[in-house]
Formats: structure tokens, C-alpha cells, sequence
């Protein structure tokens, strides 16, 4: 296994779907953090990911709390539009965690502070950022990169 | 302007939304080739990118001859699932064009073999490959990576 990526409260299911499909080709886990804006059944999910759902590594907490009882000691970082190194700085190793916020306003304060920060620079100019799943497969394949792709080419 | 974003003939609205957003937020310009598989004015890209979409530098072009009678002689690299390096593996510089598939079929052979070909790994075992405005995402930052992010730090 390569990386974990960890979605705090996903609210749109097209972009759970992108990233779960993201997770398979790349030999990745995704950890889903309740509540979801979605129904994991929901014809949305299945529509984007369908082929690819019974190969995905599918972990569903109930919570943050169970996630981090379960997690806590491991390599957590999380992809922040404020603060912290930006993402192609920092040095990824096989079993890290990536953890993405929600879409709408990312995660609460305590959350933010718990773990290290990353970024990907963008235009200052814009009041939106990139699209979740984007920002997830940027992240995702700089680290895999400094690992030199295991398994995938 | 950091890099030329080129779609061709793309056919979900919501993928060239995406990749809108991704190119205004990375200061680069978007290249739509004719026919595309929807209005511009069609409500889902402007769902996708509407906030975006004003400030979008967008040159459509009525065909594949068109575009290349006008940028013919610039280096345009074409993201392909099969051939070519790595994508890491290219040294890319402001200017340079990526151009990207259609969603269900990619381009045309004499298109293929026009232009040098990159490839993002990917694990083996799946039919499907990486959703388009996830390859684009994934492309452009390793360009821009290179480049050092200009005028997005």
C-alpha cells in the first residue's frame, strides 16, 4: 500500500468518486470521516467511481475521535489553503497520511492545529481553490513521485 | 502566462469546468479544440467554473488544422495513456502546450504520433485510467513544480 488519503466530511460525491478512483490506480487506502454529505450507496458515487468501487481500500470512520484512536501515531498531514510548508517541500514515505478537508470550510480549528500543514500554491488572485479531487491527485502524485511510483509503472 | 492547457474535442462539461478553474488559479491559458461535446454557455461548465470563468484566458479553436496552423512550431507535449516518458521525466518551461484526449477515446493516431508523448504511472490492473481533470491537474503542477510555481507563491 502507498499512501492513505483521508477526507474529513466529504460533501459532494463526485469528488469522493474522483479520488476513490485516484486511490485504486495509485495502490492508495481512503479513509472516509463521517458524517459524509452522501450516501456511500449514492447512484452519484457509483456513477463516478462504479468500475473501481469493490477494488477500493474503503475505510469508514464514525468519527474524528475513532479516526485518530485508531491513527493517531501515524504520519498525518493536512492540506490546508492557509499555512504550512507548501506540498512539494515536504518528504513523503509509503503509509503517510493525507487528510482533506471538507469543500466547504475545510476543518475546525483544533483539527487544523493537530497536524502538519501543506499547501499548493495557487493565483492569490481568486476567492475559490482548486477542486477537491484535483487537489487530492496533485498531492497524492507529488509524494508518489519522490517514491518513484511503487508498482505503477 | 505559465503553460497552455489544450483539450481536445473534450466531452464532460464538468471536467472542462474543472480544468478552467485549475488553469485560471495556475495562470495559464485554456485551448478548447472544436467540435467540444457541449455549449460553452451550457449551464454545467458554468457550474463547474463559474466564478472562474471570466477571468479565464480561452482561445477556442474550430479544429485540431486550426490550432496547429497557429501554434504548429511550439513545443506541445500530449498526455497519452500508452507511450512517451513519464510526465516527471520531461523538463517543461513556461510557454510549453499539454494537450489532452477525449474523455472516452483519446485523439487520432496521426494526433498521437504528432507530438511527443508523456504518461502518468498508474497501477496496472484497471480498465479505466485517472479522470481527466485529474490528469490535468497532475501534469500541470509537475510543469509548474519545475518552473517553481511563478507568481503563485
Amino acid at each position: 500500500m502507498n499512501l492513505n488519503i483521508v477526507l474529513y466530511q466529504p460533501e459532494i460525491p463526485q469528488n469522493t468518486g474522483n479520488i476513490a478512483r485516484t486511490c485504486v490506480l495509485t495502490n492508495s487506502t481512503l479513509h472516509l470521516i463521517k458524517p459524509l454529505g452522501f450516501s456511500i450507496d449514492d447512484k452519484a458515487v457509483k456513477r463516478s467511481g462504479l468500475d473501481y468501487w469493490s477494488e477500493l481500500k474503503l475505510e469508514v470512520h464514525e468519527s474524528y475521535e475513532d479516526f485518530i484512536n485508531k491513527y493517531g501515531d501515524r504520519r498525518i498531514f493536512l492540506a490546508s489553503t492557509h499555512g504550512g510548508n507548501y506540498y512539494n517541500e515536504e518528504s513523503y514515505k509509503a503509509g503517510d497520511f493525507i487528510m482533506f478537508g471538507r469543500e466547504s470550510k475545510g476543518v475546525p480549528q483544533d483539527v487544523h492545529e493537530a497536524h502538519t500543514n501543506i499547501r499548493v500554491p495557487m493565483i492569490k488572485t481568486s476567492t475559490r481553490s482548486l477542486n477537491l479531487s484535483n487537489t487530492v491527485a496533485i498531492i497524492a502524485y507529488e509524494a508518489l513521485r519522490q517514491m518513484d511510483f511503487p508498482d505503477m509503472k
